[in-house]
């Protein structure tokens, strides 16, 4: 007996974008920083966040806090969630949720 | 010397609507059970996830694991994110973030 297995092509979207941001586990305020300094410093009209599991929430807090306090004119253009296939440490694959906020300031 | 104190009057858009399912600290299965049955047994065609906080990535793991496990034609129609004011037990406000994730099925 054989077992099929379906593996998903990964897509090649993680390419080298500067105006994407990781979020993972440092204090929201750093990712805010991030965030504010592609905006203003390096003349980005958008930013992308992207976490994974229990980053997610953070990567929400990071667009909420520019948005209320550093950069009332930052929009959330779009939010895409999706799953990820993982292989953790014992090799064996887990599933892990994602998220991308797309923010952008008008020029 | 008067300190203004600008209070946002929150809005009545949490009236009591039976497609909305708060998403908590329970495991992520009780959610997506609860939307299995919104959809299937009380006929709509439409949930709303909501989450605030921690709870945040659940909420996006339930609408993941519907969509990929149960419901494929399931689908997130918009996602909002958002900041609500919050007193704690010391009587001191702090903000949480927020998320709405809306799914539907076509009928």
């Amino acid at each position: 007996m054989t077992e099929k297995t379906t593996k998903k092509s990964k897509k090649d979207e993680e390419k080298a974008d500067e105006n994407v941001i990781f979020v993972g586990n440092k204090p929201p305020m750093s990712y805010v920083l991030a965030v504010v300094t592609q905006f203003n410093s390096n003349g980005s009209d958008r930013v992308i966040l992207k976490a994974r599991g229990r980053a997610i929430s953070r990567a929400v807090d990071t667009a909420e806090i520019v948005r209320n306090k550093f950069m009332k004119d930052a929009k959330v253009k779009d939010i895409k969630i999706g799953t990820e296939s993982m292989t953790n440490e014992e090799g064996r694959n887990s599933n892990v949720s994602s998220i991308e906020i797309y923010l952008t300031i008008n020029t």
